[in-house]
């Protein structure tokens, strides 16, 4: 395996900057500042053309002039500059470089060619880099900090990758004061050279990094995205935000990374078979990754709500139930003794709500301790622990009572912080998620900050992060991913691929459609192909009335409302009838299929459509007349295991039909994933099939039997 | 009209307390502190049994004592001293009271008991109050506030009813660090006297609230509340967030505030029919109600977005289309008259992205200006603008270079405030909504919310406010509320029902049940009771085969899977088995009902269920075998509308089946209207009917018809 290039980028004992100058408003500058002032201990080499000092440093006039190689290059000057620059680096030996300077993929072709010719020059000098239009990076372990604002805090746990350089910039102020800290964090820009892949690879690989978070407009090595995601999620978590997946956030992806988007389904398909969480806020993707990233797995789905605050513990408790939470009502026994503590119209049941009590020993410490105690919950929510906030709010009001003290005067009538208080998960390795409207201006926000315990501004999101904890149990749960060798190509099947394409046939016909599938072990209709009204009669006799009828012909390939399929054919003048009907309905002669009539009332659909940079999506979900009114599908990368077709049952809205079922029995499921399974090995093996759609597979008793079939082939034309 | 009894409450010319001393831990006295410090310009007397000096005022021993009488009390005492105390202010003719102390209702049935006698005694004196159980009220207009915190802010435009006191009190500082401020605030406690509808409808005539926010475990009233919201929206936006609709909600909320909850379709359905938007989190609640009540109506659904920052524009402009609005690709023109004011490599399409720019004035004033004037945009959402948030963070790397300056020296380096940036969206009466990683530390956060213009901590924030708006936008256009006469008693349906009760019947089997419906102009089969087969031969010849044969008996509600129903008999012979075999699976003699096999495909259900306190609730959704499946139904009180229906009809995920469809023509919406209504106003004409279920309503052709009903009368035993 060769190493991440990340490790080296990252990890650099010498950087060489060149944009910096002696002007303060200049992006280069800014920059630079963050490395040289943040704390990192590497060498820091400044190139500028004329300047002698930037900075106070001496400066170098090329990368030929520098004392020493350095490990890495930043990049923040005009695009025109940056080519004949990564050459010089490339020369004198520099392996990693960022480009943070912008103009091209992202601005059209003429930008993309000029990134073409970047990464061919890089290339010769096996230079990897990350951007161009990037803001940096950001390593907590070593106090390296590229980008423009300030890193001023201890190392973190939470590694990000992200296609948008402002969630590592802008934003870090706002994760300063939540409490959130990065372990390693990257912009990737438009990764021309280092992408997505190797920055999940490489935060997958990193001991400090416990959770990781994904900021993603866009993927194109999807393949090896959902590879490598899925190496890492049964030991690390993985969340991640899609945006790219409506027409407006494409386009607007498109003209800011140059990301090419995929559809919202896609995404949310390679999400689940990567065991990736998918969060919908930039919000949610830091303070639940952060979560993760802090708190002991989740064992069970048992909740217990602790507060002084009714309204925030109810809507917490109503939250639960919508992410497959649970807040039990406790057992008498501890009921009791939570009673003891508290006002006789206060609440024991779970919430525990002590109404307005500010007290914090039995708020935050004695009764979390026995709920935690207990074996009665899974994990913790506490609303409403305040003391130097508080006394804050109260302070216009007490002023003139307390002889007209300063604010820093009453703030010492607080009680002193209690420690215990933020050791509470450690010691009973339970999930503490904290809610207060209190910022760090309160001592327990700052202090369960402080010891990594999340705190949220606002009760409905300790759910929603509730929410990716059970979830991250679910996926950790998973039976180890065993892909099953891929079966050999059949010669009768790809025959038939031959003959079509000799053929001139953009898609193959019904029958052939079916007798490929048949190769691989998909169960179809009985049927026969008759050119005339005789051996359709024969046919029918032989397969045993009610019959179907429909034209078979690679030309026709949506039948349904023209008068082309006959249904619940009965007997022999019925089937003449219907015979010449659909002739004249298709305006020539045309072959006609005749076929078993099945008549289970369940039916379902599977599928498959090659996405560029992901391979073959199957998709599996409702079929028949309800497909366009529900679109009720979901979506996997082949090859598709049985546990993959498995948890896609799982997926769709009317699972519900899969089982036994008003009167009908519990569908085969096996046999069901079988087809679903020889779908994804079909598209694997036979690359010249474009699309596949089989709709409706119909329930056949137990037993799903796939109804009517269409196998496009690729246009070569 | 009487007056609402919260205009005197909320605007007392004098406040007696009770419960202050001169303890500065208790709750009384901090709630005296905040009324005599936060700007009150009434009459304070404080009431204490022994001291003679609160708080630096003169105490009156008890209510007979006072000098004057007092508008009104509040009373922060132990629950045994309430009653007492609520009858001498009754003597004394006090009208109003705000009744702090908790321990009634909300814990069991001896609590209860208190609290209807505390009602009974209010009674007797007309006294009105808020509470008991909550944390009283704030009147921005006259500084008035009777809650625990500071309220230190000008008046605001929000009106705020809520079911959780720390709404109105631990969230005020977050509120204020917002920018989002209060007309009205009404912590409603256990609503035992004045209740939600009542504040709902203050709120509605209150001249200073612009949009008003409820907070629900659960509405008593639920009919008076609908009827009071439907008047208000056209004017006047109401949001609300309801969490009693689960499990665990409605536990919570039952031991909080003994808030009766219902379940979230119930909700879900009144909302709509009211015109109140249903937000999922007080942060919504807060934030996009600011945003109703600051900014101008949305006109259109074309959402500009101006930023510097590729990813929250990229986030924003997915989100948009997910709740309807659109980000369109600016004109040619509009984008060439950008493109002179941005670098090359910036998207001028929408959203505008200037990359990495921080320039204050094209970014805040110039081409926001410019999008706006354009007619190309009906809102407009900016994101990236920063100052002295953006100093603070360059600072610790300037700091040396700037030769060792203060914080506030560097901030002395950022350019004034351009004032113009906050009167975009009066000036063009366009909503303007800001996104900011910065808080008021930066002087634009702070001016936009001075100014009252939203600012949203996380760019997700900002499309589910435009959403909002742009679901105001709807309601508004709704027509005016034309609630049709209710027909009169139809005498036959009334007999039907008499007879049914006579002869003990639970339920009325299906042929009376279609008789009843018959007698209110609802389509339904044709069909026939046949005792005897022959009876049922004569039928079946009568209506044509195919035909169906159901047993019909009120003691078999549910005739389904239990070879009960023989669909599609085709003739003589198989009638005659069929009928025989339903009296054998019955295993009795069973009458059986003949009756016309309809064809279509398409199926519905509607249906009625009574809820406390609402009155009827008439359902409609997607039937037949599907039904338990998708659960796809939505809810509106009776009487239902025209416009009700219609609305029902696009709340469906399938509501594609409703419109031409594979073939199928559009179902007569009409139609299917008219029974929607008639079950509303049959409900409302025969309270003897508990529940109506009409499913399958099969869709013949166009033509709606029900094909199967079940009518369960109310259980008087």
């Amino acid at each position: 395996m060769t190493e991440n290039p990340l490790h080296l980028l990252m990890n650099p004992q010498s950087i060489a900057i060149v944009g910096a100058n002696n002007n303060p408003t200049k992006m280069g500058t800014v920059q630079a500042l963050s490395i040289l002032k943040d704390g990192y201990q590497g060498e820091v080499l400044l190139i500028h053309p004329t300047e002698k000092t930037v900075l106070g440093l001496k400066a170098y006039a090329s990368p030929e002039d520098l004392p020493e190689v350095p490990d890495l290059a930043i990049l923040i000057v005009p695009i025109k500059s940056i080519i004949p620059l990564i050459e010089s680096f490339g020369k004198i030996g520099t392996k990693r470089a960022i480009i943070v300077t912008a103009g091209f993929r992202e601005t059209g072709s003429a930008g993309q060619a000029i990134e073409n010719e970047l990464n061919n020059v890089a290339r010769r000098y096996s230079l990897r880099f990350v951007g161009p239009n990037c803001l940096g990076v950001i390593n907590s372990q070593i106090s390296l900090n590229t980008t423009v604002l300030t890193v001023e805090h201890k190392p973190g746990f939470l590694g990000f990758a992200s296609q948008s350089g402002t969630y590592v910039t802008q934003s870090l102020q706002v994760l300063r004061k939540r409490g959130f800290r990065f372990s390693k964090a990257i912009s990737l820009g438009n990764e021309a050279n280092i992408n997505m892949v190797d920055a999940l690879e490489y935060l997958g690989e990193d001991e400090q990094t416990k959770a990781i978070i994904l900021y993603i407009e866009g993927i194109r090595d999807g393949k090896r995205f959902v590879e490598v995601a899925r190496k890492i999620t049964p030991r690390k978590p993985i969340l991640a935000q899609y945006v790219g997946g409506s027409a407006s956030g494409a386009r607007a992806g498109m003209s800011h990374t140059g990301a090419m988007a995929g559809p919202d389904f896609l995404y949310d398909g390679i999400f689940k078979q990567a065991g990736i969480i998918r969060v919908h806020s930039v919000e949610d993707l830091y303070a639940n990754g952060w979560t993760l990233a802090t708190q002991p797995p989740l064992k069970g789905n048992r909740v217990g709500i602790m507060t002084n605050s009714g309204g925030p513990s109810t809507t917490i408790a109503y939250l639960c139930d919508s992410v497959g939470l649970h807040v039990p009502r406790f057992s008498d026994r501890l009921q009791k003794e939570i009673r003891s503590h508290i006002e006789p119209h206060a609440s024991a049941a779970n919430p525990v709500d002590l109404t307005f009590d500010v007290g914090i020993q039995k708020l935050a410490i004695t009764l979390p301790e026995m709920m935690m105690k207990s074996g009665e919950i899974d994990a913790l929510v506490l609303h409403g622990v305040m003391m130097t906030g508080y006394l804050r709010e109260l302070y216009p009001h007490f002023k003139e009572l307390a002889g007209n003290i300063s604010l820093e005067e009453f703030l010492k009538y607080a009680q002193p912080v209690v420690n215990e208080a933020f050791e509470l998960p450690r010691k009973y390795n339970i999930p503490f998620l904290i809610s207060s409207f209190f910022d760090d201006e309160d001592c327990y926000t700052k202090g369960y900050m402080d010891n990594n315990i999340p705190v949220f501004r606002f009760p409905e999101k300790t759910a929603s992060a509730l929410g990716c904890l059970y979830r991250y149990k679910q996926i950790r749960a998973r039976a180890p991913r065993k892909d099953a060798a891929l079966p050999k190509i059949k010669k009768a099947a790809r025959e038939i691929i031959l003959r079509a394409l000799d053929n001139k046939q953009k898609a193959l016909d019904e029958y052939e459609a079916k007798q490929l599938l048949a190769c691989y072990g998909v169960p179809v209709t009985k049927e026969t192909r008759a050119a005339k009204v005789e051996d359709a009669l024969r046919a029918a006799k032989k397969i045993g009335y009610p019959v179907a009828l429909k034209t078979c012909s690679w030309e026709i390939m949506h039948k349904s409302g023209r008068g082309l399929i006959a249904l619940n054919v009965e007997n022999e003048n019925q089937l003449k009838k219907e015979f010449k009907n659909i002739q004249k309905n298709a305006g020539k002669t045309v072959p006609v299929l005749v076929q078993d009539m099945l008549s289970g009332s369940r039916e379902f659909l599977a599928g498959m459509t090659r996405f560029a940079g992901f391979g073959p999506g199957v998709v599996f979900g409702l079929g028949g007349v309800f497909t366009e009114v529900f679109k009720d599908t979901t979506l996997r990368l082949a090859p598709v295991t049985n546990a993959d077709a498995l948890e896609m049952f799982e997926d769709i809205n009317a699972r519900k039909l899969l089982n036994k079922f008003r009167g009908l029995p519990k569908v085969k499921l096996n046999n069901l994933s079988r087809i679903i399974q020889a779908i994804g090995n079909i598209a694997l093996l036979h690359p010249e099939i474009a699309e596949i759609d089989l709709n409706p597979i119909i329930i056949d008793g137990t037993e799903p039997v796939v109804a009517d079939a269409l196998i496009v082939l690729e246009d070569k034309s």
